[in-house]
């Protein structure tokens, strides 16, 4: 791939990190925006709260980036030692911001409505060698700092930004993205993706080996499994605009014709959401191992209360006697577990809620509950309509969280071949 | 606080995780795993699928940890570049490992019974001067390499490990962590966790102050505020087991006894799930807003079905008719969004369910959908049980996926609340 001309780290800090107590999602959605303007993230890297660590981590991404961008350690405890340390590092004072003062008092007057304390006060103080970024949504501003280019080095950019997603989000696209476009001339990264299901890895790259291997230079394709499909990526990185990316990305997706799912980077449930829109039709979902996950992914598209009827988990057998209306002689003879009751379940689901679509789900999801007949992993899926309901079994072998996510995304694609049958 | 004698670097190799199309959640667990055992993670990094990069980063880890210990870029295709690069960088070459071929075989023929391709059979390639750690769950084996201590240097260890999260974990629980054990002498990594509701990271900083002043160096607090919640975590590194970090923790949760939720680093939803299984009671769902999460949150727990009875989630006022019975003129009179209509929902809950308590939610998780009277972020929660329903408002103010979460975090608090004055 050609190299793109403008390098990003993402430096995050806290002990938290390193103690595998929270999970880092700040850093994949900083690099998505970033991606969008066109410069490449390089290298994330997350250290302590420690002064040393800290310091030599700046050394470091700093010879190898043009912009670092920090999160975390800028809080009103002891533990938060960000602030001063980017003073010193920039050899400014700390000095009281007047317009981050006044911020932060509105912040406890108005909204908190919590007395401001001595500590909160020192949230207004700023290197004096900084700029200034407001923090809409909370009292610890953003700072951003610049170091001119000289005759060795290109012009550098360090942006500290507080830790809580949705202040360092509120702060990005606020002020970051828009500085950071008028200070570099920057390449286009382009990204294509698709998903694949019902063909592994190594098959799928045998098939494309000669196509990749001919791919122009400045592109290149990823493969990216998960939940038992393939993500398929292509990545660009060009000086202009081009129809270059499109064109390769349609031989991908004719090369890979009958295991394509998605054309785009969406998610199984938003597709499913755009074809109930298309249709004005209505869906469901009858739970019993997937515990509401569907009902979940389904509800968390925006806008999802348009086409989405209502969801009825049922666990035990009197929940999916009374709340569904299974018979309790086919629990009996053929389990919960079974093509039988799922196909029930889903009955009595759309008759009761009136939806057009549904979905039902049946299994054991671990790690008790196995038997030899049906093993931890068994799950009988059934999805359609009134009058045409269809079922499938799956086998997976994992852990219960990831069976429960298996069987949701599963159970959503089947739902999704389903309603692409009916456009046909 | 002391520094502890071994430090390892976490290495994440894939370009997706530097677009940010994936979220690096092996990282977190991996870390958990190795304080357990007595390794303090210095750092972790995140380098994308390109050989300079790669080098570089295990160059300049192997400088700061004892510990190397590197995840992905080790499947069948050609964006996947560790093992060729690990061969040269440890001065060796590839042989096939007979125990490697007869486990990949093994796995195409039994497990996925799909033919075995020429480049599957690659994956039983291995560095001649590394040990190969089977990976049972997978076709690509871990490497075990080691760099014997010099007079300069002390021993290094670096491994590599396939990025498929069950496939890491398998090899981390089978063989990593023990082999490791025998490899350095450690010190033990103490924390203690407990969860705060009700007061900001720094009123509780200033009520703490003094006493944090005052704690042992090996000792240190941190604050780890998340959904209005402070989350507070004691760590201590020291050379044998002791009692003092229970005794500093006894002293914590006795200043902050009247905002403590719980006194472990365990979920809202697991602590439910105790209280219930003690008095053999039995909770069920109703939701609008939250949309089948508190359900999932439930249900994620092993051996929940002990005492979850099922969910109802509720979008549109006719599911909240026909499947609660919630009266059409509450829902005239009050709005969906109201104390009436929530408290309601539950009512109809626990008598279709014949749940013992129940929780029911219903709010504007937005982006639309929003009025001046109930902007985006009013939500009504009930908690309670059939002759004692209770409910209260709450005013969040993110995005929608946000506020799904802070609804479901919240809703359930309130329902531990009810079952501790239940059991008082």
């Amino acid at each position: 791939m050609n190299p793109p001309s403008v390098f990003a780290s993402i430096l995050t800090i806290g002990d938290e990190l390193l103690i595998g107590q929270t999970i880092d999602t700040n850093s994949a959605w900083m690099a998505q925006q970033l991606n969008q303007i066109g410069i490449w993230v390089k290298r994330r890297v997350a250290v302590g709260d420690n002064r040393e660590d800290i310091w030599q981590a700046l050394d470091e991404e700093l010879k190898q980036s043009d912009i670092v961008l920090i999160t975390g350690g800028l809080g009103p405890t002891a533990d938060d030692i960000t602030k001063p340390l980017l003073c010193d590092y920039f050899g400014g004072k700390l000095i009281i911001d007047p317009s981050a003062l006044s911020h932060v008092k509105y912040v406890f007057e108005e909204i908190l409505k919590r007395p401001l304390l001595e500590r909160n006060l020192k949230q207004a103080e700023v290197p004096d060698n900084c700029t200034v970024l407001l923090n809409k949504r909370g009292t610890a501003p953003g700072m951003w700092f610049e170091k001119s280019a000289t005759n060795n080095e290109k012009k550098k950019i360090i942006v500290s930004l507080p830790g809580v997603p949705h202040e360092m989000k509120g702060l990005m696209a606020d002020e970051v993205l828009t500085r950071l476009l008028h200070s570099f001339e920057m390449p286009k990264i382009l990204h294509r993706t698709l998903l694949t299901a019902g063909a592994g890895e190594s098959f799928i790259a045998e098939r494309l080996q000669e196509w990749e291997e001919q791919l122009p230079p400045p592109y290149k394709l990823a493969y990216l499994p998960s939940f038992g499909m393939v993500r398929l990526r292509l990545t660009g990185i060009v000086t202009s605009e081009s129809s270059t990316i499109d064109l390769l990305f349609s031989q991908l997706k004719e090369k890979v014709k009958d295991i394509l799912v998605l054309e785009e980077d969406i998610k199984i449930e938003e597709r499913v959401g755009q074809l109930l829109k298309q249709t004005e039709k209505t869906v469901a979902s009858a739970e019993s191992c997937s515990g509401g996950y569907i009902a979940h992914l389904l509800t968390s598209i925006a806008g999802s209360s348009a086409y989405y009827k209502g969801t009825v988990v049922a666990y035990s057998y009197d929940a999916k006697e009374n709340l569904l209306g299974v018979n309790p002689n086919t629990l009996l003879n053929h389990g919960a577990v079974s093509s039988e009751t799922v196909k029930e379940m889903l009955a009595g689901l759309l008759s009761r809620t009136g939806a057009d679509y549904g979905i039902a789900t049946s299994g054991i999801m671990g790690p008790d509950g196995g038997t030899t007949d049906k093993p931890v992993g068994t799950v009988w899926v059934a999805v359609g309509k009134k009058d045409n309901i269809i079922s499938k079994s799956f086998h997976f072998r994992f852990d219960r969280q990831r069976n429960i996510q298996l069987t949701a995304t599963h159970a959503l694609l089947f739902l999704l071949r389903f309603l692409e049958q009916e456009e046909a």
